[in-house]
């Protein structure tokens, strides 16, 4: 099963277009786990368990795990969806790019090591610091196009050619980067015009759609602006809205609620 | 003292613009060092203190580490730096850039996890994803401009109003992302035409130069067009070319060798 295979059974069998981002932090984390042995695991198999039925995907950031020294609680997160729920493919949010000898190291950082399924990528070096990834037939390569931050647009919406850049990266990516069938975009929920944009031009291409919840994006028009013919082509990550819905004993059971809300929130625009 | 001090002060100190890139692969070191509890980190101590009377910086590869698991032996290098040679200012390689919460927990792992001097960084984000690491006034924020590999011009040469996208960038290092002083810029020796524009346009700001040997960039024309008035200017640096200069018990004898004989080389031409 290659990472695309395993996402549309997920979307279908899940009923769900939600990815739940696992950017889980020392310090926001319930007390009563901080004396765990690898609290971040403890927290993130608590969420794991209560939203596994609810979602198409996790996503855990490693920044909020290489930050503290916590790469074991980001491998024993990863071991334990795939052991528990192996429909549930696993996105390592990333965002590498190297020139290629290095871009090499952290193809087998992300795939080998971490075992995940997909990774995010920057494009910012070209072509062949994406190849390393590329080249991994199986796994999926999410490509930042136009990402959800305010000042996405510095760089991104330089225009060359009547074109902005985004478009260019979303255009190489359909067009040049994807004979494999491996490769997806990052389009932030909080641009709905240019996600509306980046559909048009990519055809069933899925997307890795950041930015709902904490940072502002609408799910309404997000998913009218993203979504395919069918009704899919979108992987709609939410964190902090998700993973801190709730306080104390309580926050999976919380954090489950949030999600069906999500859930069901988008599936009423698909 | 911030890093950009540090910086001034070696280069003069050491009369060395050689900076020596620690991308040690566990497959490439010699066969006696793989048994120990931290082969990366014995192999480097000892190209460490061997060549650190020639060097201006060091420069370990994140990936090289993390796809193995050996964050022990980075922390291990990177203290030994700090620790026997205090002069010496170490360059997190690590290419990050995320979204403004994320990029916060970038700069921790950078700065206070590995407590690394200097760390580069990719603008494909925009200015909001650089200001974590901007802010860390006493640290090296060093931007991606002009990358050394051969696919470096597929987005960084996309004009925009007559201008490369890569003089964009290195405008906005120079005029809005520098008020603390501690922006430096990535630009490959394998690009000495284009090194030389950015070097007009970006007076005195240091270069972090990769690509000399094992991919091609030429010393001379890399100092020629890339130096300031004094002379200085310039962190090249050499991965390959140094840390695999010899094989066997006599390795690191080897690389100072090549460390020197690189030294000598670029001081010919300043």
């Amino acid at each position: 099963m290659t990472f695309i295979n395993t996402l549309q059974t997920a979307w279908k069998k899940q009923d769900s277009l939600v990815c739940v981002g696992l950017d889980s932090d020392l310090s926001r984390i319930p007390d009563h786990l901080k004396k765990e042995k690898h609290p971040l695991f403890a927290f993130n198999r608590e969420i794991i368990d209560a939203t596994a039925g609810l979602v198409c995907a996790y996503k855990p950031q490693i920044a909020y795990y290489s930050a503290v020294g916590a790469e074991k609680d980001l491998e024993l997160t990863i071991h334990h969806i795939h052991e528990h729920y192996p429909g549930i493919p696993v996105i390592l949010d990333a965002k590498r790019g190297d020139i290629g000898s290095t871009a090499q190291k952290y193809a087998a950082e992300a795939f080998d090591r971490y075992q995940a399924d997909a990774v995010t990528v920057n494009p910012y070096l070209g072509e062949d610091s994406l190849r390393p990834f590329l080249n991994r037939k199986d796994k999926g390569v999410i490509i930042l196009c136009r990402t959800s931050n305010p000042g996405a647009g510095d760089i991104q919406d330089l225009e060359t050619g009547g074109k902005k850049i985004f478009r260019i990266i979303a255009e190489k990516a359909v067009n040049q980067w994807n004979e494999n069938g491996n490769v997806l975009l990052v389009v932030g929920a909080t641009w709905p015009e240019e996600l509306g944009q980046i559909r048009s031009l990519a055809k069933g291409m899925p997307f890795l759609v950041p930015g709902i919840g904490a940072q502002g994006g609408d799910v309404e028009q997000a998913v009218l602006s993203g979504k395919t013919q069918d009704g899919t082509g979108l992987i709609i990550n939410s964190s902090r809205g998700v993973i801190y819905a709730g306080k104390g004993e309580e926050f999976a059971e919380a954090s489950r609620h949030a999600a069906e809300a999500l859930r069901n929130e988008i599936n009423r625009y698909r």
